[in-house]
């Protein structure tokens, strides 16, 4: 019996079993519940009453867009992208300041922050595999911008972005949407990479992840790349058919985008999900940004978004040592990703 | 809008949202897929040629039980209990022994160990929730049995007693059955525990588990106890409706375990699981069990189990921040499992 591989992320003190000869195809993972739509759409154009005012709106103008937010109980209508407050936030905002309690075994603190909705998009129904990449370029200036506004809180130290698509990655809402949730303190993933990466520039005077980048580039794990964004499936990928894109030039957070940034990772998620439709038969994944966060000096950091499938589940081992199981070996994935996008390339 | 409770676990540096204002009621939860039976189990008896011999089994004796493994081609039949090797191993034992190679930026090793199946029962549906407590008495003294097995060998460093119940809980055959991984290494989780217990340990000069016993005791997360265990929702817990269960004096690890204390744990499960069945319509589950590593002094350690209700699903914010949303706060969990307990317990 051939013994698996046992692989360390770059970054984190997380191993994983690549479980090689459990290899399934594909289309082994093709059952997914289809999700039907109940009932009025709360995102969809005519329905803004049945969400909280808009933060930021983004309306369509003659010089391109105009930015908005709802005041004084009135809505806008007629947006291209909508930011609101979710109903029912995770995180919300303080009535006052408070810090953290200890009492001998119990320490809590309170959830203060914003947990926002960002609807992608008036159509219901243009996710990220679909979309035009000139409605995704909103949805990215939609993330910078809100960005922007939340780090002037005083209690905001981390903003996350992310996305579920699927029910059964925890979407519960179909129409096309992101979430963004601040944290008062840095997630300890983030505190993780955040510590390795200033180890590894201290001690070698460069980007921990420039040198993923650079030896990656070539390995059989590469997936896609054009002259400012490198597409590839991670050597400790924890998910099968995981993978990360990246932005090539040295940038630690989404507020360094340019314009033309903004308009180049918005084709760059357009072909890396539409090929993940068409190889998974749209399979339901999530996915997130990691960024520096708001303070300190992190100009070893480099910013990328994470997209982790969601084909399997975290079981009892998983859940109680930290170790995980990935019955993908990160080059099979990488490979039919790769031929994946290129199809999805040819048919823009 | 009140501000949600922020929590960190005892002894891990991890965070959980408790987010009381999303409180479903347990019913709320009833959904789930219901397995089909298909084609012939592996694990009934009679198809004992389907899975690789046994390396025990239990047989049924005059004195008890009479403990044996299959040989030289012969499978044991009218077993009580079955332990074989995994078909599909995500740890395999070595041909010869390998250390962790470091490459750059790739680290890896070789999942060397093992991964075993103990089947519960020859009874296909005899799960913990419905189980006879003789018979769980046997279960647990598997463990235990392969347990001091495993710990003979060089390789073994820690071993994982963990048990999936419900597909959406990671269980691909429904025969009741438990699964055992050794590693050859501590994992994080379990780390992480040891190093905090440690020091608590050398600090105050007192078991930190004991003490959260001592504690949580009386407080509104308590959910059953009599003279030699103890069961509790944790002060941080990062699934609705988890519950943990310890014996109240302090032993680091299952092999403490005496003939009278199996038969009381066994009681304990069936209780437990009998009442986490009835609250929530038999969901589905992961479990396992926390113990002290092979090596090394680990008096500051205490053995327990840990049960998750598998009811939510973790999603792109807990994925990427590693900061944990519950929308059922334990007190409220407790408060549910205490009554349904009570009433398992009067139906016994």
């Amino acid at each position: 019996m051939p013994v698996n591989d046992l692989r360390k992320d770059y970054m984190l003190d997380r191993w994983v079993v690549i479980a090689a000869q459990r290899r399934r195809r594909p289309t082994d993972f093709a059952e997914r519940i289809r999700e039907e739509r109940i009932g009025v759409c709360p995102f969809c154009p005519g329905n803004e009453h049945m969400t909280p005012p808009a933060v930021l709106a983004y309306l369509p103008s003659d010089e391109g867009v105009r930015k908005e937010c709802d005041q004084n109980g009135f809505r806008h209508k007629n947006w291209l992208i909508r930011c609101v407050p979710n109903l029912y936030p995770a995180f919300a905002p303080p009535e006052s300041r408070a810090e953290e309690e200890i009492g001998g075994i119990h320490t809590r603190a309170r959830a203060i922050g914003h947990h926002e909705v960002i609807i992608e998009s008036p159509n219901h129904d243009e996710q990220f595999s679909v979309a035009r990449t000139a409605q995704l370029a909103h949805v990215i200036g939609a993330y910078i911008d809100r960005l922007h506004d939340l780090y002037t809180k005083d209690y905001v130290r981390y903003v996350s972005i992310f996305k579920n698509y699927g029910r059964e990655a925890g979407m519960s809402l179909s129409h096309a949407h992101t979430q963004l949730i601040t944290v008062p303190f840095i997630p300890k993933i983030l505190e993780e990479e955040l510590r390795t990466s200033r180890n590894f520039f201290m001690e070698k005077g460069k980007c921990a992840f420039c040198d993923i980048l650079e030896t990656e580039r070539d390995s059989p794990r590469s997936i896609w790349e054009n002259d400012d964004f490198m597409v590839f499936a991670p050597w400790a990928a924890v998910h099968p058919y995981e993978f990360w894109i990246f932005p090539k030039r040295h940038q630690t957070s989404l507020l360094e985008l340019s314009r033309v940034d903004m308009e180049n990772l918005a084709r760059v998620l357009r072909l890396c999900f539409g090929g993940l439709k068409l190889l998974l038969n749209d399979p339901p994944y999530n996915a997130s940004f990691h960024i520096a966060p708001k303070e300190g000096t992190n100009d070893f950091y480099h910013w990328h978004f994470e997209v982790y499938p969601k084909l399997a589940v975290w079981a009892g081992f998983e859940k109680s040592t930290g170790i995980f199981i990935n019955v993908v070996p990160p080059e099979d994935a990488a490979e039919d990703l790769r031929e994946a996008v290129r199809k999805e390339e040819g048919m823009l």
